[in-house]
C-alpha cells in the first residue's frame, strides 16, 4: 500500500472506465490488463468479504472504526461501480461477485437492526453504488442499504462524533473535523437540506443517490429535497462553466452567490458529480434545465480538467488566472495554473477517464412512447423502444457546427414522439424531417421539441441550432461579476488567454456596441470556434511613479481580442486567462 | 508564564505607551503601576543580564536555540524600547539599566568575533531598538549590535537552517519553516534587497533600522537600499489606506500590485510599521513623500485598528468586508467583519498604544535652520532650536477643518525658515503671516511651502489647506481596482457602510458627472466630515430564478450614497463596508 487512504478507488476507477471503454472500443489487451487486476483483487479480498487494501495492510482491527475520515465506503463504493460496469460491459462476473461479497459484509456491519452500527460514509459515495448493484443484480437488501446511509445521515446523536470518542479520539486528517457537520452534509437529515453545503463532490454524489432512491422507491419528500438542492445549486451557486464548490477551504460551497472568479476551487470532479446527478433528475423528470447543465458542465468545466493531449490535469478551475498570483499570493496557492501530470490526491483524471468513457450514456432517454434525444453527440445507438429495437444515429459537428443530422434505422412502421432538447442558449432553432420544415412553434414541452408521427426506417431528422455570441450577464447578487459578462458560443463558455492578447488581462474592455466574429479555425487547438471583435484596453499612458492619482485618467485604445474556448486554455504554454 | 512564545512583548510596549503617555499627561497613579512592573521585571532576570520570561521558567538550556521562531531578540527589543521610553519620560534609570545589562549579555553571545553566534531575530524588532539605546546611552557597541544584525541577514551559509540542525530540527510553530527565506527578509543580504517580501511588519521594522543606521553611519549603500524598498512600497505595493502586506499567508508582502480588497492582510502593525520607516526616512531627507505616507496611514489603516471607544480592535483591515463571506468563506476566515475585544496575538492593540501616546514625535523636525513642520495636529510644544527656547502652538481641527492657526513664542527676533507640508492631495494651499496673505508660488521645496524671514515673538501663521472630494484611482496595473475609484477628502479616505446604504453595496454606482457634497457631522461617530452624492444602484428587478442570461439587462436607479471616513467604519454594528 502506498498514497492516500481512498488510494484503492483509483484503480477501482480505472476499471470502470477500461469496462466502458471495452464497450464502444474492444480491445483485448486492455481487458487481459483488466482481467489480471481483478484477478489480485479477489487474491486481496477477505474471506469475510472485506476489501480494502490501506486496513489490510496497515491494521484490519482498525477498520469501520474511522467512517468520517477514512474513506472505507467510499472505496467500496467505487469498486462496486467498476464490479457492475464491468460486467455490463463484458458479461464477466468476477468483479461483480467480489463487490457483492463485500456488499453483503458491509450489510452485516451497517444497518438499522440492533448490534449494528448506525454509520454513514465520511465521503458519500456507496449509496449510488449500491443503487447500480441492486439495478443490475435486483437485490433490494442493495438497496435497502444504500436507503439506511442516506437515511442515517444528520441524525443525532452524530455518528462521527460517537465512533471518534470510540476510537479514542484519534484523527486522520489534522483539522478535518474541525471542518464541521456541514462539511460531509451531516448538519441535517438530507430531507430537511435546502441548500448545497460542505465539500461539493460529496454533495452531489449523495444528491445523485438520493434522486435513484427518490424515483426508485416513489419518495415524494425525498424528490423534493433533490429539487430544491438542485434550484439552490443552479440559480445560485453554480459558475457559469458547470463549475462548483466556490472555495478551497474544505473543497466547498460557501454560500448563496459567492462565485468568486479568481479564488474558486470548482474541482473537475464536482463538475463530474453534478452531471450525475443532473442525469439523475432528467431520467426523473425530462426537462432541459438538466440536460443543459449537463452540456455546460460538459463542455466547460469538465473538459478544461484535461489538457487536449489528456496527459495533464486540473484539479481546480477557477474562471480567472494570473500565474504569478498563484505562485506568490496564498490566497490562490490551490490554483494551479498549469496543468499538472498527476496529483498525490488523483482523484479527478480517473474520473474524467470514466465520464467520457461513458459519454454515451448520457444522451438518451424513453419515457412511454417518448425517445428524449439530450445531447447531440456524433454516435451511432441501438436500443430497445416501443417494443422493438431501433438504431439513431447521429452525424454532427456539434458544438462546433449547428446542424445536427438524425437518421433512424427501424422495422417497419410505428408511432412515437421523438424529442428533441433545444438548448436554452438557441433562439430560433430548426426542425426538417426528410427535408421538410417543421414547424416547431409552442410545439414544445420543458425545452424539447416534440415531433410525433409514424415513423418508418430510414427517416432523416435534421436539426439546426443557429449559434450567436451572447454577452451572458450574471444575476447582480454574484459580487465578483459586477460589471463584467462572459462571452457564450452555441454551449461554449470563451476566454482570454494571454497568447493571443498579451498579459494584463484586466485591463480589457468590451464596448456595449461591438460586432463579434465567431469563425472555426481548424488548426487552431485541435479545431475550435474563435471569436474575434475590436474591443478596448488601457492605454499604458499612467505614469509608474504613482499608485493613486485625482489628477491621472485612465484611458483606452482599440485592441483586437481573441477569444478562445474556455476547456482549451493552457494547452499553449502558461500564462494569464 | 502563559499565551504566545512573545507575551513578554506586550508588557513592554504597554510601558512603552506609559512612557509615552506620563511625558504628556502626568499621572501618579499609572506611573507607580508602571514601576512596580519594571520591580516584578528586575527580580525576573537573570544574574548574566538575561530576561525572557518564556525560556527562564520553560528551560533556560533552549535560550538562543530557535531565534528564527522564538522572538527572543523581538522581546529583547521591545523591553529595551520601553527601558528607553521610560527613562527619556521620567528619568528613572531602572529600566534602562535592565535593558542595558540585557544588551551586554547579548552582546557576549552575539556578534563578529569567534566564538559568538552569527545570528539574527527571527522578527526584527531589536535594530532599531538598539539604535535607540545608542542614541540615549551613546554607547556605541549598542549601534555595532544592531548593525552587526543587519549585515548578518541574508548571508549564507543559512542561519536559521543552522540552528534548526544543531537543535535537533525541532520546530515550534508548525510549518512556519516553509514559509521560506522571504519570510523574514533573509533571503538576500538586505543590501541587495530592492523589492518589499515577506511578513510585512518584519520587513517595516528592519527597514526602520537600516534608515536609522544608514543615516548615523552614513552609509550610502545601505540607504539607497532603503529608498529603492521605500518606493517598491509606496508605488506598488501598498493601499490607499496606508495598509501593507496584502497577503494573509505569512501576513506578508505578495507581489508588485496585487492589492486585492477583500482579502487584504493590512495588518494594524504593519501601518504602524510604515510610519516607523517613513519617519526615519523623513528625518534623513525633509520631503513630504514620507509625512504624506505618515499622514495616509496614521488617518486610515492604523485608526481603523481601534474602536471609536479603543476597546476593540481590528487585526486586519481590509479594503471591502462582507460579514457573510468573513464567515462562509474560508478565504476570507483572517478578515472578522467586527473589531475584537482582544487577540491570542495581541501585537496590534499596544502598538496602538504606543503611536498614539507618541503622536507628538511626528510633528516636527529641524534641520540647519529650518524648522519643519509635518504634521497638523492641536498641540503646543517646546523645542530646543537655532540655539534657543521656542513654542510652537498649534490651534486646529485638522482634518475636519481647512484652517491651521500656528502661534510661535521665541525670545527675540531671529531669522530661520518656517518650512510647511503642504499635502500632495491639497491645490490651493494659502499661507498668511499676521494676517497678511503670503504668496507660495514656486516658494516651495520637496512639497513644503518655504518661509524665510526674520521671526518674533507672538508671530501668527495661519495655513488654509482647502479640502475638496476626490475621485481616486489607482495605477490600472492593480488588477482589483480596475474600474474602481476611491473617495478621498482631506487624507481621509471614505467608505460606503451598510448601515447608511443598506446591503449589496457591489451594487453601487458612482457616475463621472456627479456632485459630492461633503459636510461636517458633529452628531455621527464622534465628530466627522461625511460625503453625500446622488448615486446609482442596481434596481433589482433581476428575477431570481436566472443566475446567468443573454436576455435580461442590469439596469440602475439614482440612489442617495452617504461615505463616512473608512477608519470609522464598524462602530455603529456588522454589516457591509
Amino acid at each position: 500500500f502506498y498514497g492516500m487512504v481512498f488510494q484503492d478507488s483509483d484503480v477501482a476507477k480505472w476499471l470502470e472506465a477500461v469496462a466502458y471503454s471495452l464497450e464502444t472500443h474492444p480491445n483485448p489487451k486492455l481487458e487481459k490488463l483488466a482481467d489480471e487486476t481483478i484477478d489480485l483483487i479477489g487474491r486481496a479480498q477477505l474471506e469475510d468479504g472485506y476489501l480494502n487494501t490501506y486496513y489490510i495492510i496497515n491494521g484490519i482491527d482498525k477498520r469501520w472504526t474511522n467512517l468520517q475520515e477514512c474513506h472505507e465506503l467510499y472505496c467500496a463504493g467505487h469498486m462496486i461501480e467498476a464490479g457492475v460496469a464491468y460486467y455490463k460491459a463484458t458479461g464477466k462476473r468476477k468483479l461483480l461477485d467480489i463487490v457483492c461479497r463485500f456488499a453483503d459484509h458491509i450489510e452485516t456491519v451497517f444497518g438499522p437492526e440492533p448490534g449494528k452500527k448506525k454509520g454513514y460514509p465520511g465521503h458519500q459515495e456507496i449509496e449510488l453504488a449500491l443503487f447500480k448493484l441492486y439495478e443490475v443484480t435486483g437485490e433490494e437488501k442493495y438497496l435497502n442499504l444504500a436507503k439506511f446511509f442516506i437515511d442515517e445521515r444528520g441524525k443525532e446523536p452524530y455518528y462521527f462524533d460517537i465512533e471518534w470518542e470510540e476510537r479514542g479520539k484519534t484523527e486522520h486528517f489534522h483539522g478535518m473535523r474541525d471542518l464541521g457537520r456541514q462539511y460531509a452534509q451531516a448538519h441535517l437529515p438530507v430531507r430537511q437540506q435546502t441548500k448545497a453545503v460542505g465539500h461539493a463532490v460529496r454533495a452531489v454524489y449523495m444528491y445523485t443517490a438520493m434522486a435513484d432512491i427518490a424515483s426508485e422507491t416513489e419518495d415524494k419528500e425525498l424528490l423534493k429535497a433533490c429539487k430544491i438542492l438542485w434550484d439552490n445549486i443552479v440559480t445560485k451557486q453554480m459558475y457559469i462553466t458547470g463549475g462548483i464548490g466556490s472555495m478551497a477551504h474544505g473543497e466547498a460551497f460557501s454560500y448563496d452567490y459567492d462565485l468568486p472568479n479568481d479564488t474558486a476551487y470548482a474541482e473537475t470532479c464536482a463538475a463530474i458529480g453534478l452531471i450525475f446527478f443532473a442525469w439523475r433528475m432528467l431520467k426523473i423528470e425530462p426537462n432541459r434545465c438538466y440536460a443543459d447543465v449537463i452540456e455546460k458542465a460538459l463542455y466547460n468545466n469538465v473538459l478544461a480538467g484535461m489538457s487536449l493531449d489528456g496527459k495533464r490535469f486540473f484539479y481546480v478551475n477557477p474562471l480567472e488566472v494570473v500565474p504569478e498570483a498563484c505562485e506568490k499570493n496564498g490566497t490562490k496557492m490551490h490554483v494551479k495554473p498549469t496543468r499538472q501530470k498527476w496529483f498525490p490526491c488523483a482523484c479527478c483524471p480517473p474520473n474524467l477517464s470514466r465520464l467520457i468513457a461513458s459519454l454515451g450514456q448520457y444522451i438518451y432517454t424513453h419515457q412511454g412512447d417518448t425517445l428524449y434525444i439530450h445531447q447531440y453527440i456524433d454516435n451511432k445507438s441501438s436500443m430497445e423502444f416501443c417494443g422493438g429495437n431501433m438504431c439513431v444515429t447521429q452525424k454532427t459537428d456539434y458544438p462546433w457546427d449547428e446542424k445536427i443530422d438524425i437518421e433512424l434505422a427501424l422495422q417497419g412502421e410505428k408511432e412515437f414522439t421523438l424529442a428533441l432538447r433545444i438548448p436554452e442558449w438557441c433562439k430560433n432553432p430548426q426542425v426538417s424531417i426528410n427535408g421538410q420544415i417543421v414547424e416547431i412553434g409552442d410545439n414544445t414541452k420543458n425545452g424539447y421539441a416534440i415531433l410525433n408521427r409514424i415513423w418508418k426506417d430510414g427517416d432523416k431528422i435534421q436539426l439546426l441550432l443557429p449559434m450567436e455570441v451572447l454577452r451572458m450577464r450574471s444575476n447582480p447578487a454574484v459580487r465578483e461579476n459586477i460589471g463584467r459578462v462572459a462571452l457564450q458560443y452555441g454551449p461554449i463558455i470563451y476566454c482570454l488567454e494571454e497568447v493571443d492578447n498579451g498579459p494584463d488581462l484586466h485591463e480589457v474592455k468590451l464596448p456595449l456596441d461591438v460586432e463579434f466574429e465567431a469563425k472555426f479555425d481548424e488548426d487552431l487547438l485541435g479545431g475550435i470556434n474563435i471569436i474575434e471583435v475590436e474591443g478596448e484596453r488601457v492605454d499604458g499612458k499612467w505614469p509608474d511613479e504613482f499608485l493613486y492619482s485625482s489628477d491621472i485618467d485612465i484611458t483606452y485604445n482599440t485592441s483586437k481580442l481573441t477569444f478562445i474556448p474556455y476547456y482549451a486554455w493552457d494547452n499553449r504554454g502558461m500564462g494569464e486567462m
